[in-house]
Protein backbone atom coordinates (compact mmCIF):
# COMPACT_ATOMS: atom_id res chain seq x y z
CA UNK A 1 0.00 0.00 0.00
CA UNK A 2 1.82 3.45 -1.08
CA UNK A 3 2.04 5.48 2.52
CA UNK A 4 -1.21 8.15 2.94
CA UNK A 5 0.93 10.83 3.36
CA UNK A 6 2.86 9.69 -0.02
CA UNK A 7 -0.58 9.81 -1.97
CA UNK A 8 -1.51 13.23 -0.49
CA UNK A 9 1.81 14.74 -1.80
CA UNK A 10 1.27 13.54 -5.13
CA UNK A 11 -2.22 15.04 -5.12
CA UNK A 12 -1.58 17.79 -4.38
CA UNK A 13 1.25 17.77 -7.27
CA UNK A 14 -1.41 16.77 -9.08
CA UNK A 15 -3.77 19.61 -7.88
CA UNK A 16 -0.85 22.26 -8.63
CA UNK A 17 -0.33 21.41 -11.89
CA UNK A 18 -3.19 19.95 -13.28
CA UNK A 19 -4.50 21.41 -16.85
CA UNK A 20 -7.77 23.98 -16.52
CA UNK A 21 -8.39 25.04 -19.74
CA UNK A 22 -7.14 24.57 -23.63
CA UNK A 23 -6.76 27.16 -26.44
CA UNK A 24 -6.21 25.64 -29.86
CA UNK A 25 -3.56 28.20 -31.95
CA UNK A 26 -3.33 26.36 -35.00
CA UNK A 27 -4.93 23.33 -36.73
CA UNK A 28 -2.52 21.88 -39.32
CA UNK A 29 -3.07 21.76 -42.77
CA UNK A 30 -1.19 19.06 -44.01
CA UNK A 31 -4.51 17.43 -45.90
CA UNK A 32 -4.24 20.27 -48.31
CA UNK A 33 -0.75 20.75 -48.97
CA UNK A 34 0.18 16.67 -49.54
CA UNK A 35 -0.58 15.28 -52.85
CA UNK A 36 -2.59 13.01 -50.92
CA UNK A 37 -4.55 13.31 -47.53
CA UNK A 38 -2.29 12.16 -44.57
CA UNK A 39 -2.43 9.75 -41.68
CA UNK A 40 -0.77 12.32 -39.37
CA UNK A 41 -1.56 15.24 -38.54
CA UNK A 42 -1.00 17.43 -35.67
CA UNK A 43 -2.26 20.29 -33.78
CA UNK A 44 -1.09 23.22 -31.78
CA UNK A 45 -2.55 24.37 -28.14
CA UNK A 46 -1.86 26.84 -25.30
CA UNK A 47 -2.89 24.61 -22.06
CA UNK A 48 -3.08 26.51 -18.77
CA UNK A 49 -2.24 24.88 -15.51
CA UNK A 50 -3.97 25.20 -12.04
CA UNK A 51 -1.02 27.02 -10.47
CA UNK A 52 -1.28 30.20 -13.14
CA UNK A 53 1.63 28.78 -15.51
CA UNK A 54 0.30 28.32 -19.33
CA UNK A 55 2.34 25.82 -21.24
CA UNK A 56 1.83 25.49 -25.04
CA UNK A 57 2.48 22.04 -27.18
CA UNK A 58 1.71 20.05 -30.06
CA UNK A 59 -0.89 16.86 -29.95
CA UNK A 60 -0.27 14.37 -32.39
CA UNK A 61 -3.33 12.62 -34.61
CA UNK A 62 -3.53 9.76 -36.30
CA UNK A 63 -6.04 9.37 -38.98
CA UNK A 64 -7.44 12.50 -37.11
CA UNK A 65 -7.80 10.64 -34.04
CA UNK A 66 -6.11 9.40 -30.81
CA UNK A 67 -4.39 6.60 -32.82
CA UNK A 68 -5.48 4.38 -29.67
CA UNK A 69 -4.32 0.59 -30.47
CA UNK A 70 -4.50 -2.74 -28.78
CA UNK A 71 -2.19 -5.56 -29.04
CA UNK A 72 -2.24 -9.43 -27.91
CA UNK A 73 0.71 -11.94 -26.92
CA UNK A 74 -1.11 -14.95 -28.66
CA UNK A 75 0.07 -18.08 -26.61
CA UNK A 76 -1.04 -21.50 -28.30
CA UNK A 77 -2.04 -24.80 -25.83
CA UNK A 78 1.70 -26.14 -26.53
CA UNK A 79 2.90 -22.67 -24.76
CA UNK A 80 4.23 -21.41 -28.31
CA UNK A 81 3.85 -17.61 -28.93
CA UNK A 82 2.44 -16.20 -32.53
CA UNK A 83 4.85 -13.24 -33.62
CA UNK A 84 4.62 -11.03 -36.30
CA UNK A 85 7.35 -10.10 -38.89
CA UNK A 86 7.27 -7.26 -41.20
CA UNK A 87 8.52 -3.90 -42.28
CA UNK A 88 8.46 -1.19 -40.12
CA UNK A 89 10.23 2.62 -40.33
CA UNK A 90 11.32 1.74 -36.66
CA UNK A 91 13.59 -1.24 -37.02
CA UNK A 92 17.10 -1.89 -37.16
CA UNK A 93 16.89 -4.47 -39.76
CA UNK A 94 14.21 -2.42 -41.59
CA UNK A 95 12.03 -5.22 -40.82
CA UNK A 96 10.13 -5.47 -37.05
CA UNK A 97 9.66 -9.11 -35.18
CA UNK A 98 6.25 -8.06 -32.72
CA UNK A 99 2.93 -8.78 -31.85
CA UNK A 100 -0.12 -8.22 -33.81
CA UNK A 101 -1.51 -5.22 -32.89
CA UNK A 102 -3.13 -2.38 -34.59
CA UNK A 103 -5.58 0.82 -34.02
CA UNK A 104 -8.38 0.79 -32.65
CA UNK A 105 -11.40 1.65 -35.05
CA UNK A 106 -13.90 4.36 -33.46
CA UNK A 107 -16.28 3.12 -31.10
CA UNK A 108 -14.44 -0.03 -30.86
CA UNK A 109 -13.45 -1.73 -27.61
CA UNK A 110 -9.62 -2.23 -27.46
CA UNK A 111 -10.36 -6.07 -26.91
CA UNK A 112 -12.14 -5.92 -29.89
CA UNK A 113 -9.88 -4.36 -31.87
CA UNK A 114 -7.06 -6.74 -30.57
CA UNK A 115 -9.09 -9.74 -31.64
CA UNK A 116 -9.78 -8.34 -34.69
CA UNK A 117 -6.06 -7.89 -35.64
CA UNK A 118 -5.01 -10.82 -34.65
CA UNK A 119 -7.18 -12.53 -36.76
CA UNK A 120 -6.62 -10.18 -39.70
CA UNK A 121 -2.94 -10.44 -39.39
CA UNK A 122 -2.15 -14.29 -38.34
CA UNK A 123 -5.81 -16.02 -38.63
CA UNK A 124 -5.39 -16.97 -35.08
CA UNK A 125 -8.11 -16.85 -32.30
CA UNK A 126 -7.83 -17.31 -28.37
CA UNK A 127 -10.08 -19.19 -26.08
CA UNK A 128 -9.10 -16.69 -23.43
CA UNK A 129 -8.08 -13.04 -22.97
CA UNK A 130 -5.90 -11.10 -19.84
CA UNK A 131 -5.15 -7.55 -19.63
CA UNK A 132 -1.16 -7.11 -19.21
CA UNK A 133 -1.11 -3.33 -19.39
CA UNK A 134 -2.68 -0.60 -20.37
CA UNK A 135 -0.80 2.89 -20.79
CA UNK A 136 -0.06 5.75 -22.69
CA UNK A 137 2.00 5.36 -25.91
CA UNK A 138 3.75 8.92 -26.06
CA UNK A 139 2.26 11.24 -23.39
CA UNK A 140 4.04 14.19 -24.38
CA UNK A 141 3.05 14.57 -27.63
CA UNK A 142 -0.12 12.37 -28.12
CA UNK A 143 -3.47 10.69 -26.21
CA UNK A 144 -3.23 7.68 -27.68
CA UNK A 145 -4.14 5.29 -25.04
CA UNK A 146 -3.20 1.63 -25.98
CA UNK A 147 -4.20 -1.74 -24.38
CA UNK A 148 -2.03 -4.86 -24.26
CA UNK A 149 -3.69 -8.64 -23.85
CA UNK A 150 -2.62 -12.13 -23.27
CA UNK A 151 -4.19 -14.71 -25.23
CA UNK A 152 -4.32 -18.14 -24.21
CA UNK A 153 -5.14 -21.40 -26.34
CA UNK A 154 -4.38 -19.60 -29.80
CA UNK A 155 -5.52 -21.34 -32.71
CA UNK A 156 -5.30 -21.20 -36.69
CA UNK A 157 -8.64 -20.73 -37.89
CA UNK A 158 -8.62 -19.11 -40.98
CA UNK A 159 -6.32 -17.39 -43.38
CA UNK A 160 -4.45 -13.99 -42.76
CA UNK A 161 -6.74 -10.59 -44.18
CA UNK A 162 -4.21 -8.21 -44.71
CA UNK A 163 -4.34 -4.74 -45.79
CA UNK A 164 -3.64 -3.79 -49.47
CA UNK A 165 -0.17 -1.99 -48.27
CA UNK A 166 0.08 -4.27 -45.18
CA UNK A 167 3.13 -7.48 -45.79
CA UNK A 168 2.79 -9.13 -42.39
CA UNK A 169 4.51 -13.11 -42.14
CA UNK A 170 3.79 -15.08 -38.68
CA UNK A 171 6.43 -16.78 -36.48
CA UNK A 172 5.40 -19.65 -33.81
CA UNK A 173 8.06 -20.37 -31.06
CA UNK A 174 8.63 -21.10 -27.56
CA UNK A 175 8.02 -17.55 -24.72
CA UNK A 176 11.18 -18.50 -23.75
CA UNK A 177 12.66 -18.32 -27.22
CA UNK A 178 10.56 -14.65 -27.75
CA UNK A 179 12.22 -13.50 -24.31
CA UNK A 180 15.83 -14.34 -26.20
CA UNK A 181 14.27 -12.22 -29.06
CA UNK A 182 14.12 -9.47 -27.51
CA UNK A 183 17.77 -10.00 -26.14
CA UNK A 184 19.21 -10.54 -29.59
CA UNK A 185 17.58 -7.00 -30.62
CA UNK A 186 14.85 -8.61 -33.04
CA UNK A 187 11.84 -7.63 -31.35
CA UNK A 188 12.57 -3.96 -30.23
CA UNK A 189 9.02 -2.11 -29.78
CA UNK A 190 8.39 -0.87 -26.52
CA UNK A 191 4.55 -2.41 -26.09
CA UNK A 192 5.97 -5.98 -27.45
CA UNK A 193 8.52 -5.93 -24.94
CA UNK A 194 6.58 -4.56 -22.06
CA UNK A 195 3.88 -6.95 -22.77
CA UNK A 196 6.56 -10.27 -23.03
CA UNK A 197 7.97 -8.79 -19.75
CA UNK A 198 4.30 -8.91 -17.90
CA UNK A 199 3.46 -11.73 -18.99
CA UNK A 200 6.15 -13.85 -16.81
CA UNK A 201 3.94 -13.84 -13.99
CA UNK A 202 1.66 -16.13 -15.89
CA UNK A 203 3.84 -18.04 -17.91
CA UNK A 204 7.12 -18.63 -16.13
CA UNK A 205 5.44 -20.63 -13.08
CA UNK B 1 19.12 -20.30 -26.88
CA UNK B 2 16.63 -19.83 -29.77
CA UNK B 3 16.02 -22.81 -31.99
CA UNK B 4 18.63 -22.76 -35.07
CA UNK B 5 16.06 -23.49 -37.86
CA UNK B 6 13.84 -21.00 -35.87
CA UNK B 7 15.96 -18.34 -36.42
CA UNK B 8 16.36 -19.08 -39.83
CA UNK B 9 12.72 -19.15 -40.19
CA UNK B 10 13.00 -15.68 -38.78
CA UNK B 11 15.98 -14.52 -41.35
CA UNK B 12 14.29 -15.43 -43.95
CA UNK B 13 11.11 -13.67 -43.72
CA UNK B 14 13.32 -10.38 -42.52
CA UNK B 15 15.17 -11.05 -45.61
CA UNK B 16 11.69 -10.45 -47.52
CA UNK B 17 10.60 -7.94 -45.98
CA UNK B 18 13.15 -5.56 -45.95
CA UNK B 19 13.58 -2.50 -46.95
CA UNK B 20 15.63 -1.99 -49.86
CA UNK B 21 14.73 1.49 -51.75
CA UNK B 22 13.22 4.56 -50.09
CA UNK B 23 11.66 7.71 -52.33
CA UNK B 24 10.58 10.59 -50.51
CA UNK B 25 7.13 11.77 -51.98
CA UNK B 26 6.25 15.12 -49.84
CA UNK B 27 8.04 16.77 -46.87
CA UNK B 28 5.17 18.55 -44.91
CA UNK B 29 5.24 22.46 -45.14
CA UNK B 30 3.66 23.50 -41.56
CA UNK B 31 6.61 25.53 -40.61
CA UNK B 32 5.63 27.75 -43.07
CA UNK B 33 1.57 27.62 -41.81
CA UNK B 34 1.57 27.56 -38.08
CA UNK B 35 2.30 30.73 -37.15
CA UNK B 36 5.48 29.81 -35.09
CA UNK B 37 8.14 26.93 -35.76
CA UNK B 38 6.49 23.82 -35.29
CA UNK B 39 7.83 20.78 -32.85
CA UNK B 40 6.19 17.88 -34.76
CA UNK B 41 6.63 17.58 -38.49
CA UNK B 42 6.28 15.09 -40.95
CA UNK B 43 7.22 13.46 -44.23
CA UNK B 44 6.13 11.04 -46.61
CA UNK B 45 8.01 8.42 -48.15
CA UNK B 46 7.48 5.10 -50.86
CA UNK B 47 9.12 2.10 -49.46
CA UNK B 48 10.35 -0.48 -51.71
CA UNK B 49 10.93 -4.34 -50.07
CA UNK B 50 12.65 -7.23 -51.22
CA UNK B 51 10.14 -8.68 -52.13
CA UNK B 52 8.70 -6.12 -55.44
CA UNK B 53 6.06 -4.84 -52.70
CA UNK B 54 5.78 -1.28 -52.06
CA UNK B 55 4.36 0.58 -49.13
CA UNK B 56 3.55 4.17 -48.55
CA UNK B 57 4.82 5.58 -44.98
CA UNK B 58 4.60 8.83 -42.86
CA UNK B 59 7.40 9.39 -40.86
CA UNK B 60 7.09 11.56 -37.65
CA UNK B 61 9.93 14.05 -36.51
CA UNK B 62 10.39 15.48 -33.51
CA UNK B 63 12.24 19.07 -33.33
CA UNK B 64 13.27 17.95 -37.04
CA UNK B 65 15.26 14.78 -35.77
CA UNK B 66 14.35 11.31 -34.74
CA UNK B 67 12.82 12.01 -31.46
CA UNK B 68 14.79 9.57 -29.84
CA UNK B 69 14.36 9.84 -25.53
CA UNK B 70 16.37 8.29 -22.41
CA UNK B 71 14.99 7.45 -18.97
CA UNK B 72 16.44 6.49 -15.70
CA UNK B 73 14.27 4.63 -12.65
CA UNK B 74 16.52 6.84 -9.96
CA UNK B 75 17.24 4.89 -6.75
CA UNK B 76 18.44 6.25 -3.81
CA UNK B 77 20.78 4.22 -0.84
CA UNK B 78 17.97 3.80 1.09
CA UNK B 79 16.08 1.75 -1.95
CA UNK B 80 13.16 4.60 -2.51
CA UNK B 81 12.53 5.99 -6.06
CA UNK B 82 12.67 9.71 -7.33
CA UNK B 83 9.84 9.97 -9.48
CA UNK B 84 8.49 13.03 -11.54
CA UNK B 85 5.14 14.88 -11.93
CA UNK B 86 3.94 16.74 -14.89
CA UNK B 87 1.28 18.17 -16.78
CA UNK B 88 1.17 15.66 -19.65
CA UNK B 89 -1.71 15.75 -23.05
CA UNK B 90 -1.36 11.95 -22.46
CA UNK B 91 -2.36 11.61 -18.52
CA UNK B 92 -6.02 10.38 -17.46
CA UNK B 93 -5.41 13.45 -14.80
CA UNK B 94 -3.71 15.86 -17.08
CA UNK B 95 -0.87 15.71 -14.74
CA UNK B 96 1.40 12.21 -15.36
CA UNK B 97 3.45 10.46 -12.73
CA UNK B 98 6.63 9.17 -14.49
CA UNK B 99 10.21 9.00 -14.79
CA UNK B 100 12.95 11.84 -15.39
CA UNK B 101 13.18 11.81 -18.91
CA UNK B 102 14.33 13.41 -22.25
CA UNK B 103 15.09 14.22 -25.82
CA UNK B 104 18.42 13.16 -26.83
CA UNK B 105 20.61 15.91 -28.30
CA UNK B 106 22.20 15.28 -31.58
CA UNK B 107 25.73 13.76 -31.05
CA UNK B 108 24.93 13.17 -27.38
CA UNK B 109 24.90 9.72 -26.18
CA UNK B 110 21.80 8.45 -24.54
CA UNK B 111 23.22 7.81 -21.13
CA UNK B 112 24.59 11.37 -21.15
CA UNK B 113 21.20 12.65 -22.00
CA UNK B 114 19.48 10.44 -19.38
CA UNK B 115 22.27 11.74 -16.88
CA UNK B 116 21.55 15.23 -17.66
CA UNK B 117 18.00 15.17 -17.61
CA UNK B 118 17.84 13.81 -14.36
CA UNK B 119 19.78 15.92 -12.88
CA UNK B 120 18.08 19.46 -14.54
CA UNK B 121 14.57 17.73 -13.82
CA UNK B 122 15.15 16.62 -10.30
CA UNK B 123 18.70 17.66 -9.15
CA UNK B 124 19.98 14.27 -8.73
CA UNK B 125 22.50 12.41 -9.47
CA UNK B 126 23.17 8.68 -10.06
CA UNK B 127 26.43 6.84 -8.59
CA UNK B 128 25.47 4.17 -11.14
CA UNK B 129 23.80 3.64 -14.31
CA UNK B 130 22.56 0.46 -16.10
CA UNK B 131 20.75 -0.23 -19.19
CA UNK B 132 17.29 -1.55 -18.61
CA UNK B 133 16.03 -1.68 -21.81
CA UNK B 134 16.36 -0.15 -25.50
CA UNK B 135 13.51 -0.29 -27.75
CA UNK B 136 11.13 1.97 -30.62
CA UNK B 137 8.81 3.46 -29.13
CA UNK B 138 6.69 4.06 -32.09
CA UNK B 139 7.92 1.64 -34.91
CA UNK B 140 5.14 2.27 -37.63
CA UNK B 141 5.46 5.73 -37.49
CA UNK B 142 8.76 6.71 -35.97
CA UNK B 143 12.71 6.21 -35.62
CA UNK B 144 12.92 7.21 -32.16
CA UNK B 145 14.92 4.57 -30.47
CA UNK B 146 14.87 4.74 -26.66
CA UNK B 147 16.90 3.98 -23.59
CA UNK B 148 15.77 2.95 -20.19
CA UNK B 149 18.23 3.00 -17.58
CA UNK B 150 18.31 1.89 -13.94
CA UNK B 151 20.03 4.68 -11.82
CA UNK B 152 21.67 3.49 -7.82
CA UNK B 153 22.96 5.61 -5.14
CA UNK B 154 20.83 8.64 -6.27
CA UNK B 155 21.60 11.76 -4.54
CA UNK B 156 20.51 15.22 -4.51
CA UNK B 157 23.00 17.50 -5.45
CA UNK B 158 21.32 20.62 -6.42
CA UNK B 159 18.40 22.81 -7.76
CA UNK B 160 16.08 21.79 -10.63
CA UNK B 161 17.30 23.85 -13.92
CA UNK B 162 13.78 23.72 -15.92
CA UNK B 163 13.41 25.19 -19.10
CA UNK B 164 10.63 28.33 -19.56
CA UNK B 165 7.51 26.15 -20.41
CA UNK B 166 8.40 22.56 -18.11
CA UNK B 167 6.30 22.65 -14.86
CA UNK B 168 8.01 19.27 -12.70
CA UNK B 169 7.70 18.54 -9.15
CA UNK B 170 9.86 15.23 -8.12
CA UNK B 171 8.44 13.19 -5.21
CA UNK B 172 10.39 9.88 -3.35
CA UNK B 173 8.35 7.00 -2.72
CA UNK B 174 9.34 3.19 -2.05
CA UNK B 175 10.10 1.04 -5.29
CA UNK B 176 6.78 -0.96 -4.19
CA UNK B 177 5.23 2.09 -4.20
CA UNK B 178 6.18 3.03 -7.23
CA UNK B 179 4.94 -0.32 -8.72
CA UNK B 180 1.62 0.05 -7.02
CA UNK B 181 0.86 3.69 -8.18
CA UNK B 182 1.44 1.63 -11.69
CA UNK B 183 -1.82 -0.37 -10.97
CA UNK B 184 -3.71 2.73 -9.13
CA UNK B 185 -3.17 4.25 -12.82
CA UNK B 186 -0.86 7.40 -11.67
CA UNK B 187 1.89 5.95 -13.71
CA UNK B 188 0.77 5.47 -17.42
CA UNK B 189 3.54 6.14 -19.75
CA UNK B 190 4.72 2.61 -21.34
CA UNK B 191 7.93 3.84 -21.08
CA UNK B 192 8.43 3.95 -17.05
CA UNK B 193 5.94 0.85 -17.01
CA UNK B 194 8.27 -0.98 -18.65
CA UNK B 195 11.43 0.54 -16.89
CA UNK B 196 9.55 -0.33 -13.63
CA UNK B 197 8.83 -3.77 -14.63
CA UNK B 198 12.60 -4.45 -15.87
CA UNK B 199 13.72 -3.41 -12.57
CA UNK B 200 12.27 -6.18 -10.53
CA UNK B 201 15.46 -8.76 -11.55
CA UNK B 202 17.74 -5.70 -10.04
CA UNK B 203 15.68 -4.88 -6.70
CA UNK B 204 13.34 -8.06 -5.91
CA UNK B 205 16.16 -9.97 -5.01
Amino acid sequence: MVRREKLEELKSYIEELKIIKMETLDTSKQKEILDSPSFLSFTKHRYYLNNGKVMTRELLHKQGGNGNAALVLPITEDGNCILTVEPRLGATRTVAVGLPAGYVERREEALKAAIRELQEETGYVCRNYYLLAKYYQDPGISQAYNYAYLGTEAKKVGKQKLDSEEFIRYFECTYKEALELVDLGYIEDVQAQLALEKAKQYILK
